[in-house]
């Protein structure tokens, strides 16, 4: 797929002006000028030739089949160029021209129309209102876009709807000094998607490290199937714009896009195991040492220096993103303090001193290289000017040719002034830094994949127990009534169809009957109104929990009968159980992505400080691990005041039993078991609401 | 103060060694290459000049009285050349030198020694174990310094314990293009410090914008003092690094120094006023910024684009700092309406498409500098290969010419193929960055400092009704006795006497007369042991709350009499007042910083949540009102299920009183008022404790 696109036999440019000012002109002119291997057809019917390319009067005229043709004519003229190249056999449309679904309904039916004559055609469309492609290959110098980024090949490849950030990160990465594999921008998107581009450059050999930006996120099942796919194989860097309210606008107003909630897009990143930013500068910083360097086996970085200040900074940094710099080994130390200078500092961070030698550097190196306990190495290089910094940096450049474990350099210095030592760095592809910080948070990045690369793909549990087809039955004969919200029986049975475990409950129609069934269930009971029009029973004072006897029941099931009045009212008895903590679990449709499943601790801990995690559905025992020990307060699971800690694995199973429920039952817009009281020998779900 | 160290009519150099990897060769070839005008002495008896300056082969040989004086030999020669030193009536040495307290108690004593016979002298040191100074002036173009970045001069000073960091943060804003003011970095900095270096380039007219890095603060209390006084004219950004225990231990090792409390740091950063930032590459990329524009009058954005991503990416950047990109004003809107092109988005952000032209621009910014709700702009700038740039280029620049609002840009392009666009931007003075997000935290960070520029600085206010004898009497009575723990009496005594309610309360010595008091206090009544020696009264049933008669308080207190006996114990009685929710306010004594005062929000806020906010004392209540309202739980100070918002006056005094108190107290270590119950009507203490 889409290799008639990357590796076109053959470029038509439909628009080719000899206006210089022009996007035509201006794709004709970079494909000769990269040196494009393949065919171009400029299309113009007032000049011969175009930067030395014979021109034609029509895609008609042009002598072989066509693979892409750009199309940089006016919107309203390109249903028509659309049928001519149908007849050419072309393969893709690289649409350039604006005019279309951005400008609102005149410009979506154009863009609709030529839609649908592609599609009759068997023609892909790449774009509309797009920059286009670029595949660096030497075989092939495929610039069919009308950028001016001129880039050296490589292994970072480019992937954006928006063309001004994805050149944005073309500059940057080229500005370094980065090769670029591929390169597409696809604006619009209005038929060749962004995961059908990600799938390919999943499939690309040469493509080491993928920097992906997104504003939104159209197709999130389709988008999470391929990332996840991809980012098994090499590493996915991605930003997403459009986070404040305000940014989602103004995303939507340049792409026409549907702005999407940042958590789930959120969760799909990190499901996906992508690298996530949230800063194109780092994002770009980060993508030099994906390109060039090994993964990490773990945190634990080696620093050397040569002045203390910037491992200092680097230290914060790594800290702060869960790295360690541990004390080297025994073996490291004495080898260190044999050779070093007396004054150095032998231990992590090793401060060779502003004169320590290329040999000094080279040994220290040479150590942590072989010390069990160092992962990776940071080195901050400043050139003092009383040391041969050639004769360092040659040292620093074979030791990270072996390509053992990743070396990130801080190289500090006047690049006009030491342009041998950086030449000398840069040939040993060494990737260096200007700033500790930046260095730190790349080899953080790097870390971090490492982690996603190991982490534990457990396997979503099934329950076996569960009754799918009850619950699906009460579901339909809910839709049936034309409701939304589902009755108490209704919300328990699901549960327990579900394997959920519910505190004792029954329903009655009348305050002797509810008398009779507390009777029945056992004292203390709860008594709570059962109707679906009322969604804040507490507040109209529904809910009555710890009534000791019958009289008791009977007694305020007739004083809700008079306040609650009219309103198709039925009562809930339910088993009173006092104590245990109360724990959130429950569920939310994306519109897309599926569900959202939440947990969490009840009371002001999801009112006040939304101390609530979310993982997309199907939750893996693992994940719904992570979800209770990443809340802010995870303590309150374990032993408090005495208290034993209360049964994780009873509350990890309720998890899944929902992650499972809402994903056999999308009709489910929203579910809350709220609370559900967590004791040491399990759990049991005293209230809960669901919403269809 | 420090005229003759950055503006020296002569300098001379100890260890002015001929070898080339060497300081004092150094510092004398960079006085004679950066253009020193004063006189240069390197003193060396072997050679007879050095960099064309005749040498000589003592300080005592020199003709003239000497300025500075760099001090770039063996340690231990130091002492006797301070004393050479004095005879020519030296004014400053630079120690360029280690071997001094940075690597242990030998070097500590020479450090001490050379500082005695320095004061003897009248001499300031500078250093040792440091880089020295640099002043760009043309009329003195003093490079006292071993580095190798030649600034040219600007208005950005530079100043730092670390070497490292210092040049390196001046080899950003060098390889940025900014010039520089002065520089300094002193090492160890025995005598000259920080804080004197700070207040110098407060005072220097040409100083426009202080880089400031630090490890720790050695003086907290004099760094603020000239912190504040200098922030109030001229923006200080300040990053400090250290900041987990790996990064301080890092930082202790390398400097000597000791590590201090962040949280103390923080706070003395923002009362000053200072900005701080926790990336040093943003920290140089934003003096750009204060270096060349105006100060916004508030926070109200307006942004043009020729390309939509990058606004995208800023607008969020700019929100999330607490920026706004409001609506232009409809005179602007029509104008823009007006005047670009028809598909343009005329709305902030302003697009005025990748074929808007200088013209385009120009209008658009000519409307936002008219227009009345936009204090600052932001451009993002693309080059798209169709329209002539150099033109928008001028727009700009003219415009920023006029220094009206600041203007930021986000100059998009390959510098190699736009290097005319770049230099008309750049003769303009317009500050351009490469990425979307940069800009917008650089222009954040003007805009807070306009915002702490306009911030009202409410005087402490001082309560006249407090009795401080009394208080002293009291703490006076406790040292006195050898105890760092207060007794209930001294505790509420202490607080009384600064007018803090205390719940009515009584000491009793026995069950009996406890069971008396109570009666007299009136029921219902809250025991509690009363003993220096127990801390955690509660959990040693130390603590019962809401007794009702006297028959309850005398079982009670004799209960525990048996179970705490032999503490040597007594009982307070006090008015148990349940209701009201439960605040938390304290105080804890820094170091060196004074006192830091607390507040939150009782229970579960500060036991998991650390929802607790800090200031320095002494507090205004303009402080005390952001620590109330920046709390995470802030919302349940007012109005809650019904229950009416709290007396916020009220515990405003409180902070207040108990900033007071431990201002005129510094002999208090720890104080606790927890819980204060707040109500409607007021605050009263219901538990506290105070530590010397």
């Amino acid at each position: 797929m889409f290799d008639a696109l990357f590796n076109p036999k053959s470029v038509a440019v439909l628009g080719a002006s000899e206006r210089e000012f022009n996007i035509g002109n201006r794709v004709v002119k970079n494909l000769v000028e990269y040196g494009y291997t393949g065919a171009i057809y400029p299309i113009n019917a007032k000049v011969d030739a175009l930067y030395g390319q014979k021109t034609y009067a029509s895609i008609l005229d042009v002598p072989t089949d066509v693979d892409v043709v750009h199309v940089a004519i006016a919107a309203r003229h390109v249903p028509q160029a659309i049928d001519d190249c149908g007849r050419k056999n072309v393969k893709y449309l690289i649409m350039n021209g604006g005019g279309f679904s951005e400008i609102g309904p005149v410009g979506a039916a154009i863009e609709a129309d030529c839609i649908a004559r592609a599609k009759k055609y068997g023609i892909r469309i790449f774009g509309p209102n797009c920059q286009g492609v670029i595949n660096t290959d030497p075989a092939m110098k495929a610039y069919c876009n009308f950028t001016f980024t001129f880039p050296k090949p490589g292994h970072v490849s480019i992937l954006s709807l928006s063309g001004g950030i994805a050149s944005l990160l073309h500059q940057a990465i080229f500005d370094m000094g980065i090769g670029t594999r591929l390169y597409a921008t696809n604006g619009n998107a209005c038929d060749i998607s962004i995961p059908e581009l990600l799938e390919y450059y999943g499939n690309d050999d040469k493509t080491r490290v993928i920097l992906l930006y997104v504003e939104g996120i159209r197709d999130p099942k389709e988008f999470l199937r391929v990332a996840q796919e991809v980012a098994a194989k090499k590493p996915i860097l991605v930003m997403k714009a459009g986070r404040t309210m305000e940014g989602a606008k103004a995303a939507a107003s340049h792409t026409g896009g549907l702005a999407k909630e940042d958590l789930s897009a959120d969760l799909i990143f990190e499901k996906a195991g992508m690298i996530v930013f949230d800063d194109e500068e780092k994002l770009c910083q980060a993508a030099a040492v994906f390109a060039s360097q090994p993964v990490p086996r773990g945190g634990r970085v080696g620093m050397i220096c040569n002045t203390g200040g910037p491992a200092v900074i680097a230290t914060d940094v790594l800290v702060q993103n869960g790295l360690t710099i541990p004390p080297l080994s025994e073996k490291t130390q004495a080898i260190l303090k044999e050779s070093l200078f007396p004054e150095a500092a032998i231990n992590n961070p090793v401060d060779v001193l502003a004169t320590g030698t290329g040999k000094h550097f080279r040994i220290t190196l040479d150590a942590m290289m072989e010390d069990d306990g160092i992962d990776s190495i940071l080195i901050h290089f400043v050139t003092p000017p009383f040391v041969n910094t050639n004769e360092i940096a040659l040292e620093i450049a074979e030791v990270n040719r072996q390509k053992r474990k990743p070396i990130i350099c801080n190289f500090m210095t006047d690049k006009g002034q030491w342009q041998e030592t950086l030449r000398i760095l840069s040939e040993g592809e060494v990737v260096c830094y200007d700033f500790p910080s930046t260095c730190g948070k790349a080899l953080a990045a790097l870390t971090k994949y490492g982690q996603i690369r190991r982490r534990e793909e457990s396997a979503v549990k099934t329950f076996a127990d569960v009754d799918r087809r009850k619950a699906e039955a009460i579901l339909a004969g809910v839709a049936t009534s034309g409701r939304k919200l589902l009755c108490a029986d209704e919300v328990y049975g699901v549960l327990s169809a579900y394997g959920i475990p519910v505190a004792p409950w029954r329903t009655a129609a009348s305050p002797d009957e509810a008398a009779r069934h507390a009777a029945q269930i056992g004292f203390p009971v709860a008594l709570k109104a059962d109707t679906p029009t009322i969604t804040h029973k507490t507040d109209l004072g529904g809910v009555i929990l710890n009534l000791a006897d019958e009289q008791a029941v009977r007694e305020e099931a007739r004083r809700m009968a008079v306040t609650l009045s009219g309103q198709d009212l039925k009562f809930l008895v339910q088993k009173y159980l006092p104590g245990g903590r109360e724990i959130i679990v429950g569920a939310k449709a994306d519109d897309d992505a599926g569900h959202l499943v939440m947990a969490g601790l009840g009371g002001v801990y999801v009112d006040i400080f939304k101390d609530i995690n979310f993982k997309l559905a199907p939750v893996t025992a693992a994940e719904a691990e992570v979800m209770l020990s990443s809340l802010k307060a995870a303590s309150l699971l374990g032993e408090v005041r005495g208290e034993k800690a209360v049964n994780r694995e009873a509350v990890i199973e309720i998890i899944q039993r929902v992650s499972q429920l809402v994903t056999d039952l999308p009709a489910i817009a929203e579910m809350d078991l709220n609370p559900v009281l967590a004791t040491v020998s399990g759990c049991v779900v005293v209230d809960a609401v669901i919403h269809l």
